[in-house]
């Protein structure tokens, strides 16, 4: 069975609610599971019967603390001896809702990178129009990007569109200010011609607009770019759905007309919700590792628990490795250029 | 009566539409149009008995066509004659929807820039959670920033915010990709250097969810990150709707709770459309100059030349002239650093 580490003690809800999704995912015998964290603090929560291993640590990393300062001295964090149960193969996967840059931190630290990989990234899975699934990367984890780190996360992004949602040949863009060549800062400009010269379906530049309409599979960007494009797709959501509680508030009519509507809402406020995604993966460090919302209750941390089961069945990490492996050859062309 | 230059030949629709739009505010009084194009062209569009004021060119910028090359070759066209006009004073502003990089480049070359502006910026204006709008800019204008030109940004959006909006003291934040200092990239962590010096309701860095949610008024980012944000906006609003018209097509149920949420569904989309407000003024330029959609319909070009109307009467371009003055000192400082 897959064996995946928790980090018990990382999230705003810790450890109640990732003792509770992780138990959940065990009970079910959907994953073997090990707790990491402070034994004490996590087993009141945890159901008398429920048979789960745990690694004792007393440690563990803050949400606000620096991650330099974290890596530096919190070694013995329950978040870094999950990666180290992983790098020792006791693990196929590891899951935290903790401090996000100290996870990272610690994952590039402990894991490694897969070879031909200079910076990891985060990817994320959203909705679009009409049917599947597309790819954001990066959606935060490096924010001052080199041309060839998109053009490292282009081939990260194809690989995890493939492996993982099954995507034939993913169509691949960078996103952009506009599609024509013309368009695009210094960055996207050097990148683009550097994604050119691979064996990709690359489309070239796409527009913030082809990230939800099925025009793309995978969007590349910058940590910094990525994170403000879901921030804002995070805002407008919530604009729109504030609007429209609003004019519901104000009249019976339109009270009975929401009460008829009311499974499509649900429907997509599903589909829009993180906790039924769980998560998104780390790509690029040698391992699999979910970075959980810091606000993840036991659903979220159930759900993100089976996406790490799903990314290991689906052989994610050899995925990305064969992909670098398959472009070494243009990526040492590249970084000479 | 103000004054205002309408591109005529400006747009996907042109001359058609744009001459339609601008008949439809003159007919009413509310401006004195000065149409700017082929005479031949647009008069087939007039209505007989419609007193416009007309000025002849043969020559107009394509939509597709380089700006450099047009401002090289193209002195001649529409747009840089309705820019001549205002420069001399005939006219109190301009509005086009004509190829926005031209239109930028015959605005900067042909009026100028304001004292202490060293690029534009383009400023859109959009609906929030709870009343008032918001502003975003840079929309597209100037892609590659440098740190003081989002700190110029910063005190042109002020100054719009207050002067147009009529909003006291401006909540003013670089749009980043978290609210911690640690946060951003090289180019806002120098930007936040310097608009931290400023007398203005700065608030530091702000994420994407807050040009939504009412916490900011103005919002600063460079063109690039600003054009991706106000597409990934569009997107996710595409998205929402296209997943309600599926599940309303679908079902019995939900085509009648359409119906009584019909009235909610008009006004969002009324209040998201970009025909409504009619275009987006190009901010730090010597003068008035609004940006349309280049898929401006008549009602579009009426708002856009509204808006120019409202822009001259609160006095915007003094408003910048003025902000821009007094902050003379700081933006000195800033440059020596």
């Amino acid at each position: 069975m897959i064996r995946i580490a928790v980090d018990g003690m990382g999230g705003d809800f810790a450890p109640r609610e990732i003792v509770k999704g992780a138990e959940s995912v065990s009970r079910d015998g959907l994953a073997s599971i090990v707790l990491v964290g402070d034994v004490e603090k996590m087993k009141p929560h945890l159901t008398e019967n429920v048979n789960l291993d745990m690694v004792h640590t007393p440690v563990f990393v803050e949400m606000h603390e620096s991650p330099s300062v974290a890596l530096r001295k919190k070694r013995d964090s329950s978040i870094n001896r999950a990666f180290e149960l992983h790098k020792k193969g006791e693990v196929d996967a590891v899951v935290s809702a903790g401090n996000s840059g100290a996870t990272m931190a610690f994952a590039i630290f402990t894991l490694g990178r897969i070879p031909g990989v200079d910076r990891p990234a985060i990817a994320t899975i959203h909705p679009r129009i009409g049917d599947g699934l597309s790819i954001l990367l990066d959606a935060g984890g490096t924010v001052d990007c080199k041309p060839t780190h998109l053009a490292q996360f282009a081939l990260m992004g194809n690989a995890f569109a493939s492996s993982v949602l099954g995507i034939d040949s993913p169509r691949v863009g960078i996103l952009s200010n506009g599609e024509e060549e013309t368009k695009g800062n210094e960055l996207t400009r050097d990148a683009h011609a550097l994604i050119k010269e691979f064996r990709l379906n690359y489309l070239g530049y796409v527009e913030g607009t082809d990230m939800y309409n099925g025009r793309t599979d995978v969007v590349v960007s910058d940590g910094f770019v990525g994170n403000i494009a879901l921030k804002i797709s995070e805002g407008v959501a919530e604009l729109i759905f504030e609007f429209f509680r609003e004019g519901i508030r104000k009249s019976l009519k339109a009270k009975i007309g929401y009460a008829l509507l009311k499974d499509i809402f649900k429907e997509f406020q599903k589909k829009a919700d993180y906790s039924e995604t769980g998560g998104a993966p780390l790509l690029g460090v040698d391992g699999v590792s979910i970075i959980c919302h810091g606000k993840s209750n036991a659903k979220a941390m159930r759900n993100a628990i089976l996406l790490a089961k799903k990314f290991v069945e689906k052989g994610l990490r050899q995925s990305i490795g064969e992909t670098m492996q398959d472009h070494y050859q243009s990526m040492q062309k590249v970084k000479e250029k």
